[in-house]
């Protein structure tokens, strides 16, 4: 049995027992089946069902050098902009798709993954749509969704607030561990676009709009509901545009890269060296892409910086791969969507990411 | 490299730049460079270092037919005992320690570990001791900490509060898996103590003694730093007992066993039947081990029904163990703490644990 424990129930009122618990555990127990439901929607043949009620268990498959790849993550205060929206099935494809990404950098297959869902008072509709875009991102990117832990923690979190935390493991061969020491001055940069902030920033996006930050619900929703010409979407749906995730999309030309950056907190600036070897540097030809009109909107109504904008945000950029020229002809006609957007270059002075 | 990822600051005052910011990255990168050391101390030949900087990579060792098993958990609102005493070094004991059980429930070895941090404002130091709370059961567990994320979440979380999540992943062979389906009329429940509240009942512990419930620091201190003559400690100390890892001492006897429950949230009553297969019930001789004195406290304190105690609390057993009574000496010439507290039953009527 997949276990996605509900944690016990919490006080809400009456004496020194579990009290209110009589309905309470109802409630709970209710919550664990429909979410036992959703959970098996998204599995594979691996995971071994009707054991490890304490656990999760899942076979791995026939390896060489099977080397595991894992990554915790969540999704920022992106939670804040779903829970003023009081929109709950989008955050969990933020979620999966971020933490998909991130192993993906090694070229790791996902295999499994697991959620922490806590909250004050988040209700069962909400925590139930929240397990949901957790299926259909797992479902997507071909992972199983095996457990998880859904927590009430009063006294933790603030009154209509909630986190979520995912933890994924994936597998790769040893020898095909894709981990930027190939790289070469001379190598391609390779773009993959972004539909939005995806989930870093959000701390900044939600100051510059006055919104997601515990303001007065009605308050924050006149905001969130301005449609803007240029999005062509009110700004909370601007804002909650799921990450993307681009498993389905570099799995096939994983063999060509020499390296893979998911373009998260710290932008281009901070997230691109991190797989450049000692000595090179990354220049971007800015116009080589366009960014999704949120940031512009964003630039505009913060009056940021453009050297702020591309620390914080990935304006425009989700994932940036790097392959040599010979063989960018070859990505391309697997992944049309990839574009030059610069090279690897030597570095002089300081900059390891140059914007020009 | 491991990745425990220290997600980018957020605005604490100032304009529309993360700006602020100049400050908080510094700290940002001093906080990851602290954590990445403490880590290192609890890694495993298997971590792959140098590589992965947005993720975590294990080699995973030779299996004829391994089965991974995950498990993910939080502490419950221990946490917020510990951030009422300020006292930041435990709780990630706890953690690791109830995951690593909760594997063991299957035979596993435990392989390694991430975590999950978030607050509004804990501060350094704070950080830096939960991760040296996991970084110590690690070691223990023999399990490597292999990553994590530390968000700074304004907006989601009470001023003084924070939560803490974690991730483990183990190993065991497929014809090796404990699942209770062996479990027969007449076998023996053996017990193991546990040292106190473990991870379970807070919120029930909580508005007993009126801790940890965002009241004012100085009045919550006043009960929290009282003696009590039975407990030998205060009762803030007794509340914030790490939970005891199980691993060591039941590794060695886990070929004579055919089921083990972690007695988490709902006590014996709710998680003994998760092992038992159906139409079998489990008698305990409540006469056969004591409960530690946190549990009388509570009780009288509370004025809580044994039925509640039993239902909330692991009153003293955190592990409960099921052998062939063939093999009782066998365990017990092993695992000298194992004591029998009961044993198998056919089930009769809806109650699946007698406590008697």
């Amino acid at each position: 049995m997949p276990a996605q424990n509900v944690a016990p129930m919490t006080l809400e009122s009456g004496g020194q027992t579990y009290a209110a618990a009589g309905v309470d555990i109802d409630a709970g127990s209710r919550l664990a089946a429909r979410i036992k439901e959703i959970v098996r929607s998204a599995g594979r043949p691996e995971v071994l069902a009707g054991v490890g009620p304490f656990a999760s268990l899942f076979r791995l498959g026939s390896y060489r050098e099977p080397v595991l790849v894992a990554s915790a993550d969540g999704v920022g205060t992106k939670v804040n902009i779903a829970a003023a929206m009081r929109r709950f099935d989008t955050v969990g494809v933020d979620l999966v798709n971020h933490c998909v990404n991130d192993i993906l950098t090694t070229g790791a297959e996902p295999l499994f993954f697991l959620d922490y869902i806590a909250s004050a008072e988040l209700g069962e509709e909400d925590k139930v749509a929240i397990v949901q875009g957790l299926a259909t991102a797992c479902r997507g990117a071909g992972c199983a969704l095996i457990g998880g832990e859904t927590a009430d923690m009063p006294d933790v979190y603030l009154p209509r607030a909630f986190d979520l935390a995912g933890f994924i493991v994936g597998v790769v061969e040893r020898d095909r561990i894709i981990d930027g020491s190939a790289i070469q001055e001379g190598d391609a940069l390779l773009g993959l676009a972004s539909n939005g902030l995806h989930t870093n920033g959000y701390s900044l996006a939600r100051r510059v709009f006055n919104v997601g930050r515990g303001g007065e619900p009605e308050v924050e929703k006149v905001a969130l509901y301005r449609t803007y010409p240029e999005l062509g979407l009110t700004l909370g749906e601007a804002l909650l545009v799921p990450h993307r995730c681009y498993y389905g999309e570099v799995k096939p030309v994983l063999a060509y890269l020499k390296g893979i950056a998911h373009v998260t907190g710290g932008g281009l600036i901070d997230n691109v060296p991190r797989i450049l070897p000692e000595g090179l540097a990354a220049r971007f030809d800015r116009g080589a892409w366009k960014a999704p009109p949120i940031f512009t909107l964003l630039q505009r109504e913060g009056n940021v910086s453009d050297d702020e904008m591309y620390h914080v945000f990935n304006m425009g950029l989700g994932m940036v791969l790097v392959c040599a020229q010979s063989d960018i002809e070859a990505v391309r006609s697997l992944l049309p969507e990839a574009r030059v957007v610069g090279q690897v270059v030597p570095q002089s002075g300081d900059k390891r990411v140059i914007l020009s």
